[in-house]
């Protein structure tokens, strides 16, 4: 059997009893060290659970992952996977591979960035449309086109900026929103306003947590830091919500 | 200090290890009984972290949120919320209460079912636009006019449906999209057609999940047993999507 346990936002602390049962129980540990950057103290985790982790990257991911599904033939093989798992299309294709090879598979949820980033702001889920990411070196206006789009129906846009683990490169908050002032200079189609209020997320959930909301024109001057970082570009705020970001957020305004 | 802790989509297994050491720290702990149902073993936990554990319905937790509020200017007090913390109004509510009477506030972040469901299924969380919730005894076409926005723009829809723990009533599938099918009658927007893909999931995560892919004018005949209850209703399905349905949700076509 083939078990993708999430692992939460930040360290081993974020997997669950029943996530940490299953690790305790696998005949073989690995974890993903592709699709994020994981913050688990290796020492500590095999400590607990009693046995080794091995890294899977890339290449062990997305091009070797036969090896990791002939495995899961004979024995039990657990994928850790930094968040909840199944965020990235890397862990659905590789569960769609390991069922049509006959190989079980089981889901134990994790922590997911997604919602964490909407309650530790106070924001309401109903009020979120689509999200999108900003890659590294990016060219397309896709994430313009999803502001404008959920502005229109005056729903709030999280966006994910990519951390390249394995090349050791991010999008920070500041280039992520120059960006789009550039592409609203170019289109004019009025979506990004210099006065429209904008949330900073660095490291949520670590120590060193940096979160502020402020204009956009300020935004593209302010530092956050180490990665990863992310924005959420509201549509409409509700009085509850400015409120909440005045108290959470830092907002000035 | 007043700690919010997600306790996940089921029962105490899905704790993180994080929200464990807070409780066992805790001089205090309440359970949200109010704004969904709980499926913790009351006694296993109380073993566990070697304390207490006092429910909290609606009274405690939105007319008499005072009384919390004043324990947590003496001692830590640790509430326990089903699925991720201040996915509810109610909490974020409360957190802005405690916060503007000078009481310290702590979030650690739970299992949402929000990507819970949508990992489970293996469908991509960026093409999921606004979600939206189907109250007991509803008479609003809100939900409607989410799916018509959502399918406008290829975008998946994540329809909760209620379950009122303390009245012990809830929304099925079955009804739920009976419901949708009656309001384009009336309309006749062609948001809502009988061949529709939509997905119906009961109880996720528990060892009864029900999980099941069909045509809109199938799931209208289909039960689904105890709630609670999700729909998702998709927009235009990725090809990896429905390969996902067919494999993880039974879907036939």
């Amino acid at each position: 059997m083939l078990i993708f346990i999430g692992s939460g936002i930040c360290n081993e602390e974020d997997i669950s009893l029943r996530g940490l049962n299953e690790l305790k129980n696998a005949d073989k540990v690995y974890l993903d060290s592709y699709t994020s950057k994981t913050y688990i103290n290796l020492k500590n985790l095999e400590k607990v659970i009693g046995k080794k982790v091995e890294l899977a990257y890339r290449k062990d991911l997305e091009e070797n992952w036969e090896k990791i599904v002939q495995e899961a033939k004979e024995k039990n093989v657990a994928l850790l996977v930094p968040g909840d798992s199944f965020i990235a299309t890397t862990h659905v294709a590789l569960r769609i591979e390991a069922e049509k090879s006959g190989v079980k598979t089981k889901v134990v949820p994790g922590i997911s960035v997604y919602t964490s980033v909407i309650g530790r702001l106070g924001l309401q889920i109903y009020k979120f449309g689509a999200s999108v990411t900003v890659p590294v070196h990016y060219t397309s206006e896709k994430p313009y086109d999803v502001i404008r789009m959920n502005k229109k129906n005056g729903l709030h846009t999280l966006i994910f900026l990519e951390h390249d683990v394995e090349k050791g490169e991010f999008v920070d908050v500041k280039s992520a929103i120059k960006k789009l002032f550039e592409i609203e200079e170019r289109r004019s189609e009025k979506v990004i306003d210099p006065r429209d209020i904008v949330i900073g997320i660095a490291r949520l959930g670590h120590v060193s947590e940096k979160i502020e909301a402020c204009e956009a024109r300020k935004m593209k001057e302010k530092e956050f830091g180490e990665p990863p970082h992310i924005i959420v570009y509201p549509g409409s705020l509700h009085f509850m919500e400015r409120e909440a970001l005045k108290l959470f957020a830092n907002l000035k305004t």
